[in-house]
């Protein structure tokens, strides 16, 4: 049997950043750039005020005149109608184009208004003053953004700028959620005798929103094989699979089955963890140009599922979406209390913060409890935790003050 | 002129929680609960094997005989048709429930099959052993979420578990972006002379993304009085309006008056800061049960509006979800060069990590750089930046290493 890290290793091995694709720009939002993006025009296009006030020509401003008519307005989105006349100066908003001639801006609260002129109170005029030049920002045809840039919003308004609208991403994956096992019932249902509601998938996709373009969630599939085999082959347009339930040598390995029934191809199944032993990861046939999709089996259980998505999918998914770093994001904590660990698999316990980690980022780790719960069904206890503390494997004593793994819920 | 602080307490002021209002489990994800939510059952509703193997009666099992008949079989989300026969073991699979008399489960594992017959080789089994108690995670009536708490995907999943399907909370926002000014063209134009491309709508709408239920991005209004007045009475049904542009007094003043003669009252116009001095903050009228529409009037360069959003329009959208810590989440950086301030107001400049912060929290600050940029249209500056150091009001340097204030963009 695997260990998560060997498990994981293959998960990363068999996962592929996504073939670029177009996308909107909010759509691209946190998602890698797949080509180079290049200034349209110079930037700004015209040589530009940066105040409200008055275009003047500095070579009028002499220590004995400091008095200029005042010729046209011009506003932002306007362009001056003629060149500045002597001993003129234009009304001139921020943003808008400099008329020829002028070479300063005097900004309005150093003027004065003197029977219809202006008088310039400002002692000294710069040549330049106020003035963005034009292409100071950037140069037509300068390189913008670069092929693997992460796309925030500053950039996503950068590429509005220059005229995008939609722009070549590594998109987001798809995402299908597929809930098995004739014991599950949805939500809105009473369960009967024997039934239990199917908590997992609203989960699954409240933790995966963050990471996708869409997901779809798909109607408690029955524990029927040629059925499981047609919903199965509709799941897997998708760009990542999670079944759930289904997986465990009890429950027949129907899902493993029908998985492979459909052309999917096992990578592995079974990890050295607890919970989510039964954990079953393959790969879809090639879709076109697409590569095929990453099927992941949860156990049907809510904290396997839960440690499933974290250790696993999750990685999985910023694979997909082109990131480094595929590792969960795990964090050091100090423990507040000895704890007696037993088991021959690494362990996820549910675990809170008793001090959470500053935000400043200025302080030492954070102090965790590790949480009283029933087990892997325990959704109470889940609920309460901020994520899992990872214990190896082999019994030991953790002593109060060890610094030890945690994996945030976030 | 209110300094950022006094602005920031004002708009503090004047938001408030959204009122309770009932959503999907999806849509309530991240946001505070607004009602008790008890356990509706039971859980496990019965008690229910944790392994997959054979439901024993501890009695039949003596030093001198370990082998049991073996009876029905009992799948998860199937019922027992019976109680266990004398020397009867029932074969059981993971979450089935227990037959009446069995007094604890053996694993498969630790039994062997011979004659149709099994063995338990297990030496020792004890009473109770990997069975789950009916009400062992919960008691019907029990508190299981409290109003206030925050629903992480774990929260979703136990409400999915109780035939929760939505949920009473403190919504998230809606928010109305409306770009404004002459000299705007949308992003797929080519701008005539003196104009630009709108790149605020799209920025604004991907920072917002993560903190609001849905945003609406209305075309550019024109410098007109009478359409603007009518576009502004159309957004008063957002929760929250950004418009962006006519709010410096070069331009008129437009946006203001608009707001105005649609019934917001100002709260404050400008404040002591750099970009960003032109902001204006006002309250909409109430609208039925619903507070009045909070209006941040931006100014419309890339760099107003984005500092006017961070340090302002985000904590007041964290205030209307029902969030304490209203204050830009800013963090200790450490300079990596000298630098001099000039200015009387607080300075908000472009920023990036030259090393960042660890993500495992146990070391101090990261460390930054200032970005060269050409000024509050530089969105090639701006696009670079991790965020914006704060350096505040009067002239000073700042030495290398020493520790400033950092606004990141995240």
């Amino acid at each position: 049997m695997l260990t998560v890290e060997e498990a994981l290793a293959e998960v990363i091995k068999e996962a592929r950043p996504l073939p670029p694709a177009e996308r909107s720009l909010l759509d691209s939002r946190g998602c890698l750039l797949a080509e180079n993006v290049a200034a349209d025009a110079d930037q700004p296009p015209f040589d530009k005020s940066l105040v409200d006030g008055y275009a003047v020509r500095i070579s009028d401003l002499t220590s004995a005149n400091r008095r200029l008519k005042i010729g046209e307005t011009i506003l932002a989105g306007q362009t001056p109608t003629r060149r500045l006349g002597p001993y003129e100066a234009a009304v001139i908003m921020t943003g808008a184009p400099l008329p020829p001639e002028a070479d300063a801006v005097v900004m309005h609260e150093h003027t004065r208004f003197v029977h219809e002129d202006v008088v310039v109170d400002a002692p000294e005029v710069r040549a330049g003053q106020n003035i963005l030049r034009r292409g100071r920002i950037c140069r037509q045809g300068e390189l913008l953004l670069q092929s693997g840039n992460r796309l925030s919003p500053t950039s996503l308004g950068l590429l509005a700028s220059v005229g995008r609208t939609r722009v070549r991403v590594i998109p987001r994956p798809t995402l299908a959620i597929l809930p098995t096992g004739d014991e599950l019932v949805e939500p809105a249902q009473v369960p009967g005798p024997g039934q239990i509601r199917n908590s997992n998938a609203v989960m699954l996709e409240a933790l995966a929103v963050d990471h996708i373009a869409f997901s779809r969630v798909f109607p408690i599939a029955p524990d029927e094989p040629g059925e499981l085999h047609r919903i199965v082959q509709e799941c897997l347009v998708f760009d990542v699979l999670l079944v759930t339930g289904g997986v465990s040598a009890g429950q027949r390995d129907l899902v493993p089955a029908a998985l492979e029934r459909s052309g999917v191809r096992q990578v592995f199944h079974k990890v050295r963890m607890k919970p989510g032993k039964p954990l079953w990861f393959g790969i879809g046939p090639q879709r076109g140009e697409q590569p095929g999709t990453l099927v992941f089996g949860l156990p049907g259980n809510p904290a396997s599922t839960l440690v499933g998505f974290l250790v696993f999918v999750a990685p999985a998914l910023q694979v997909l979406a082109g990131r480094s770093g595929p590792v969960p994001a795990e964090l050091s904590a100090r423990l507040d209390f000895e704890f007696l660990h037993r088991g021959d698999r690494a362990t996820y316990r549910p675990a809170r913060w008793v001090e959470p980690p500053s935000g400043t980022g200025t302080s030492g780790p954070g102090v965790i409890e590790i949480l009283d719960w029933a087990g892997s069904a325990d959704l109470v206890g889940m609920a309460r935790a901020d994520g899992f503390v990872i214990l190896g494997a082999g019994d030991r004593v953790f002593q109060a003050g060890e610094i030890v793994r945690f994996l945030p819920l976030r």
